[in-house]
């Protein structure tokens, strides 16, 4: 998508130096766009840890650069010394976040590539191919995800004979989440696209804001209307009939169609279902987890620092950044990431074969190969 | 209650100088315990406005001490002119805020204290007396809310065998939010008091963050264990047992028992029932509004501007305060002050008269005066 008028992705070799892997510092956005090299595979594991790059499809995108540039680093020496070196690294890429089952799926993903390899320059020559095919296919099955949900956003138009789709998103599910296009974003870029008249209602996502910081500001770059919502006033939009769907990402989907999302996620779609508003998650594949059924007891939830919770920063008037405490310094706080939608709740999911209903049977007609 | 060793209530007369009023500025706390001096109506209706003074019951109380200072200065050479500058008064008060019935309660029990007195020394009398009653009731509700709720939070102690139980409550509903005591809150304190474990989930409450601000700091004066947790937690919460009930205050209820109370308490309301987490609305009697039946029609709900979402205030690393812009200074935010949740999503209310099902039939089984 584009920055001021220039064509970027969330993560690119760097033309100069195709050692160096490049990355858009999402955590100084919107007040900065910064890009940030990643050298090596701990600055990725770091990029990951702090949330420099954020975002499922993103997060795998990165764990397989990551698993590149530890390659490019590791002893040439042995066969053996390098698969030991590249395979500690892909542990430690995995453990930087959990919920996200991207980060898993990229990892395995390279080192499968790099066992299928003969000898060391070949395996050198494989991680470069596979992280850019990771990449490739994330930025495609994002627009795939657009072109099958602008079918239902152009839909509801026709319904509403050409008013204007108030569509609620929660989090960061647009290109800054994925190599590019997005998730939740895609469709609403492709109905903007073809002339369909949308309104995104952009909930701010406390603690890190990536709904306020970096959905706005994707809304803003692409000229689509928009607005800034707490996290608290989305079930009120919809008691007033002010919402016509929502479409959120996810960070792991069972294959029974529970869905791990940014925390929140729930609460909205509770409040979709109790007025009737359909409630839509858009992944793509990568983000299934094959091996489990219950996303409630089998979806691991991040826990991070409270001080995401008790500090907040921005800019001040005179535009330098500030970082601020917004309680008081003695109470404690708890940051749980991620909470999980049940199946149940779910209208459906937009993946890049398809909508498919939130069930093992409608995912498995999507995806028979994991039958 | 006490304020480092000291007791306060949120509103009294000055002893030094009886035309003064003066309130906590519930703007700076946590950071900064600060009274502010009301001198006049115009003064009462500008902290009703930018919410120096807040909460049901304390917006109630100051608008009757508002209308007490608009008859100290009201023209004293006739009984019209006299009562024609305390009406205007009032109708400006009123016009502050449009949610919390208790503002127009307050206001409308003054004037007609006002008008039973024979003459103007008389009326200056009955305002001082009855802005002073109302103030007193208010602070007695809360001792009674909290003695009524206590006995919910024994009985869940009981059952968990003497186990820590967990409130979540939203907003902040505390001895802030009425003259003393305040409603939510009340019953928590009281527990405590009696030696339960208790411990409170503090929804952060955006975009003015009255729990993370207000209700931790009450909490942590107080020494009840509490942590703050951004709005978008209490549904995984729920999902997980980690919430035995949530209590929440009302700025306005309908004698059906739909509860209008800050913007985001119909979302966790939503959560509770889909979990089986009784859900409880505190409330003085004031906040009925006997007038009405349907709280999603029926009750207008306040937009504020926008600025509250974009803009965060805080303090410092050094200790001083500072203003900053958290989202793209060109996307528009939107702020809706309220929410309804219907009488459906609640267990029951907490008055100050006892505990009832969210029914009319059960509302006026404690209020057989307004049937």
């Amino acid at each position: 998508m584009n920055v001021n008028g220039q064509h970027y992705r969330t993560i690119w070799l760097s033309p100069d130096n195709p050692q160096i892997v490049q990355v858009i510092d999402q955590r100084v956005l919107p007040h900065e766009f910064r890009i940030v090299d990643l050298m090596s595979a701990a600055d990725a594991a770091r990029a990951l840890k702090d949330m420099t790059v954020r975002g499922a499809g993103l997060i795998g995108a990165t764990a397989a650069y990551g698993v590149y540039l530890s390659a490019l680093h590791a002893p040439q020496d042995s066969r053996a010394a390098f698969l030991q070196a590249v395979e500690a690294d892909g542990e430690r890429l995995k453990a930087t976040r959990p919920t996200a089952i991207n980060l898993a799926w990229a990892v395995n993903r390279m080192l499968a590539a790099i066992h299928s390899a003969e000898d060391i320059p070949a395996m050198l020559d494989m991680v470069r191919k596979t992280a850019q095919t990771i990449a490739d296919e994330d930025a495609e099955n994002g627009r795939r995800i657009g072109e099958h949900g602008a079918k239902i956003i152009a839909g509801l138009a026709r319904k509403k004979h050409g008013d204007t789709v108030n569509i609620l998103t929660h989090c960061n599910a647009g290109w800054l989440a994925l190599v590019d296009y997005g998730s939740a974003l895609a469709p609403i870029y492709a109905a903007f696209d073809q002339g369909i008249k949308v309104h995104v209602w952009v909930d701010e996502t406390r603690p890190r804001n990536q709904g306020a910081r970096l959905t706005a500001w994707e809304l803003g770059q692409h000229g689509v209307p928009h607005s800034v919502i707490a996290d608290n006033v989305g079930g009120h939009l919809m008691q007033h009939g002010l919402v016509d769907m929502v479409i959120t990402g996810a960070d792991r989907v069972t294959r029974t169609g529970d869905a791990a999302n940014k925390i929140g996620t729930y609460l909205k779609a509770l409040a979709a279902k109790d007025n009737s508003v359909p409630f839509y998650i858009a992944l793509p594949s990568s983000t299934f987890d094959w091996t489990i059924r219950d996303g409630l007891t089998e979806i691991p939830i991040e826990q991070r620092g409270d001080d995401e919770v008790k500090y907040m920063d921005g800019i001040q008037a005179d535009g330098t950044p500030a970082t601020i405490l917004i309680m008081p310094p003695d109470s404690p706080a708890v940051n749980y990431g991620f909470d999980v939608t049940p199946a149940r709740l779910i209208t459906a999911l937009i993946t890049e074969r398809g909508v498919c209903p939130a069930t093992e049977e409608g995912i498995l007609g999507l995806y028979p190969e994991q039958s």
